[in-house]
């Protein structure tokens, strides 16, 4: 009979094939006395050498399949490895308390663990996490347990695991591995990106599938709709073949608009553009059908160092992606850290609140020392293409005006070098606080353009943090109050001529879309692999009505009723 | 010649008298060894016990002097000397390191204290403060030091400290301490609390005061203007004598509309009320012309316990607040914890960003155990006054209409059971989530009043923590976008013909009272000694005049420009 298990939808699309298990080796390991510390510290070495040798590799491979982005995870797991804080005090317990390398390795690790575990801060989490992943290789090479080794893979199969590290999906053979459902895991965990990244349907927070399926077990995933069958009927594999085949076929229908302009039915253009992380996604922009990029986040550039990186770092990356993308617009988001996101080498201060904290633009305007080198990377870039730049977190003008004579400043310095800068850059904000979307009015007269950063602007137009899972009931992007402030952003620029962009979540979204297109949306911002499916959908949208809906939906009283009332209408 | 120093003017008005310099005893002592435990064991308790006694002593003094607010800091030191968990560990120590009782008391509380103040927590920081005052007491106690009784002063001085602990100010005598001024301290610390409750002049956050001023130097406390003068010239003391008849005849002026409506000079009229905390501080909102209570916070009677106040401690504490305001309204705000307020003994979460998190209605409607029995108190004691309910931290009108069915479900019960429930309690919402001022549209027809929470509305519209001094500057009561937000709401109520309040420290503020006025607040809720000062400053106001600026000052552009047009239109 066929087992039929709930997950997550992770990924679109369905595979089937057979179960893979994907599982950690045992590494229990009987403990004995030593003779000689000094051994014991040269078999460390070597397994941590030949641990980094092989995450060296996987980064490399990470590198070429997917992208810095992605292969970034390793360098950070690199670093924990040649890391002295952890290191030392291994070699050091092999000799005060005359134990085995094993016994140091996981007794270090564990107490660094427990450290950063307990810390309130999202990023210390990870590296522990990070060590943990780390920690068991190294341990895999010093008791002589094999690692599993996903490249060896060579028939099609659907991997099968409790979670997948950075390092499994890595290795995953794209050619083999057809799709994988995970026991633990959100929509946004790392698992759940990568296969997104990678185009293999995929669920995640399955919570009991390692349980359901056998090693080889037959298995659908059906990445839509979230949900894994394992020894399915002959009926339902004819049926999943049938949905597989309808589902290719849409894509096959969306590829055929990748070089096409975006059109409503009623002809009305707006434009479809990409989020990118790094210089490397733009391969992934472009083949995807995106007009431009609507949000380069800067931030990749200085994670994962134990520096800042050089302004000629900056300009070089920059000036990739300007070239890459021809005369088509990059939107450069200036420097977004501080909240949940942490830089090492910044001493930035420890916050009860962080997310309404000291970050983004109000620790730019600060520390001028990291601004400035930016805006005269994206400055000398601009001439390599069609560069706008965006400051984030703006929430008084003020701001907006200071940031923007800095940059004046450092282009008048760069003329004055003989350097050569574009004059048509424009200079727009995010709008991802409240009271800039209020007074969009005041601002639309001053900046070029708005790019609306929903993530955020949710989070603070509702008062919950979205990551917190006590109130993230309350992140509603469908909220009466949310589309009011979109449509205020909306209407005070256009009364400007202004343009408005929107590169949060919610822009890739459908049931946002005829919303936000109704509003008068022009330029939505998306990952990359939404902009296909987006573009038809608005090819099947008229404008004209759902401009017509506008009043309605924004005197709405609940996100639910506007849910139900844009589904009906664009059914 | 005259020393001048620049502190921040804590409580208005102004003393002149001689310096008499507080501090504290030398607690230092000698270590040496031990033969009996049980003898230093007792000596502990003997300690504890004395201190015991003179905290129940300052408590209930405090009690009769300031009301039950002030006196909870006591319950709280008391619950610290009475605590096993702090205690034990002092006797083990004893016992098993064969130390002096000092020594013991020392180490476990430094532990404590250093444990609780590394926390990232402000309820624990506070409990560290706790500890160590209550430290200082005991070890005086055990080395025979005598602790500085503030009680004895017998002739009029003005009181100078590093800084004064709630023991100290409690013990304060009003007759002759005309004043003080301290090294450390913000406006919103406790002396400076404790000074405005008192009325006596103060200013804290001198940095320099206690070096400044010797015993018996004459000193001159401007609490105004937040600056004081040690050894004055004649001269000097004349204009001072001269500025203190002149805000005491001020004070003559306020005194004379104690009894008397708020009408604008156009005569318009609008209501002040005053936020309180427990029932003792209606004394202080009636003396001071309060035309009811804007503002009940709940909390006062859930904290510095270690279980949940019963119905019936509820019932009477709402009862008395009612009764003691005859006919004339109390908006009680239904329990706003979580965020930065905690409970011990609810195991309310560890959050990464409190004040996005889980509280207020949040918790209230997850944990109808603790909602429903306030509501039944609030139900019960309605019978008694005119009572209005409002609900904190509404985001969507889901969140009031679930709050709502409780209320109206707890009415119908209590009708079964035969208890008499008022039939006219309006039920309104506080306004401090920019989600429900946007859409006040569509609360306006559901709820009774508005109550705008000015305090968190500004943190959640410009995304800043108030508290975080990196970022205080963006804390911006003036921002276009507040009096947008503001104003939303007024024309929003007004159009269903229902009242709006303001209960943020922004009501009683004098540069946005005449903002408020013109967009037509009907409300206005703040600390008691603020409403005689503001019913002078409105009938001096012409509302029509006010209304007038309307629509430009919603169309400016920065804090800066509203703040100088209003100060200029209204001097």
């Amino acid at each position: 009979m066929t087992t039929t298990i709930q997950g997550i939808a992770a990924s679109p699309g369905i595979a089937i094939a057979k179960a893979y298990h994907l599982t950690t080796p045992d590494l229990t390991y009987e403990k004995r006395a030593i003779h000689n510390p000094n051994e014991e510290k040269e078999r460390l070495d070597k397994a941590l050498e030949i641990s980094k040798q092989e995450l060296e590799k996987i980064k490399a491979h990470t590198k070429k399949e997917m992208g810095d982005e992605h292969a970034e995870i390793f360098s950070a797991h690199l670093l924990v490895l040649g890391d002295p804080e952890l290191i030392n005090p291994m070699k050091d317990k092999i000799s005060s308390e005359n134990v085995m390398a094993e016994t140091a390795l996981e007794e270090t690790a564990n107490m660094f663990i427990d450290m950063f575990k307990n810390m309130d801060n999202e990023y210390m989490r990870e590296r522990a996490a990070d060590i943990q992943d780390v920690t068991k290789r190294v341990l895999a090479h010093l008791i002589g347990a094999t690692f599993p080794d996903p490249a060896l893979i060579d028939e099609e199969v659907i991997v099968i695991a409790n979670d997948l590290t950075p390092s499994d999906t890595a290795q995953l053979n794209r050619q083999f591995v057809k799709g994988f459902a995970t026991n633990v895991g959100g929509r946004t965990s790392h698992s759940a990106i990568m296969a997104r990244s990678l185009e293999i349907p995929a669920i995640v927070g399955s919570k009991e599938i390692t349980d359901a399926a056998s090693q080889n077990d037959m298995i659908i995933v059906d990445g839509n709709d979230g949900v894994v069958l394992v020894n399915p009927t002959d009926k339902e594999l004819e049926t999943y073949r049938k949905k597989q085949e309808t589902f290719e076929k849409q894509k096959e229908e969306w590829a055929k608009l990748k070089d096409e302009p975006t059109f409503s039915e009623d002809g009305e253009q707006v434009e479809l553009v990409a989020n990118i992380g790094t210089p490397e996604d733009v391969t992934g922009a472009l083949s995807n059908g995106g007009e431009g990029i609507g949000l380069y986040r800067t931030e990749f550039l200085y994670m994962g160092k134990s520096e800042l990186p050089t302004e000629e770092e900056q300009y070089d990356a920059y000036k990739a992606v300007l070239e890459q993308m021809d005369e088509k617009p990059v939107v450069v988001r200036t420097l977004d850290v501080g909240g949940d996101k942490e830089l090492n080498y910044l001493d930035l201060p420890k916050e009860l609140n962080p997310f309404l904290g000291f970050r983004a633009i109000r620790f730019c305007l600060e520390n001028e020392n990291v601004f400035r080198p930016q805006l005269r990377a994206l400055l000398r870039a601009s001439a390599y293409g069609n560069l706008k730049i965006m400051f984030p977190m703006i929430a008084t003008l003020e701001e907006f005006r200071q940031a923007k004579a800095i940059l004046m400043d450092e282009k008048e310095n760069l003329k004055r070098e003989g350097i050569k800068v574009s004059d048509d850059i424009e200079v727009g904000i995010m709008v991802e606080i409240p009271s800039t979307a209020v007074i969009a009015k005041q601002f639309a007269r001053e900046v070029d353009f708005f790019s609306i950063g929903t993530n955020d602007l949710i989070q603070y137009t509702m008062a919950a943090d979205r990551m917190n899972e006590k109130v993230s009931y309350l992140y509603q992007p469908y909220h009466p109050a949310i589309l009011n402030l979109v449509n205020n952003v909306i209407e005070a620029a256009h009364r400007e001529n202004k343009w408005v962009g929107m590169c949060g979540e919610m822009a890739g979204d459908p049931i946002a879309i005829p919303l936000l297109l109704g509003l008068g949306l022009d330029e939505f911002s998306m990952s990359a692999t939404s902009i296909l499916p987006a573009r038809t959908q608005i090819s099947r949208l008229s404008k004209a009505k759902l401009v017509s809906y506008k009043e309605k939906l924004l005197s709405m009283e609940t996100a639910e009723e506007v849910v139900e009332f844009i589904k009906e209408k664009t059914e």
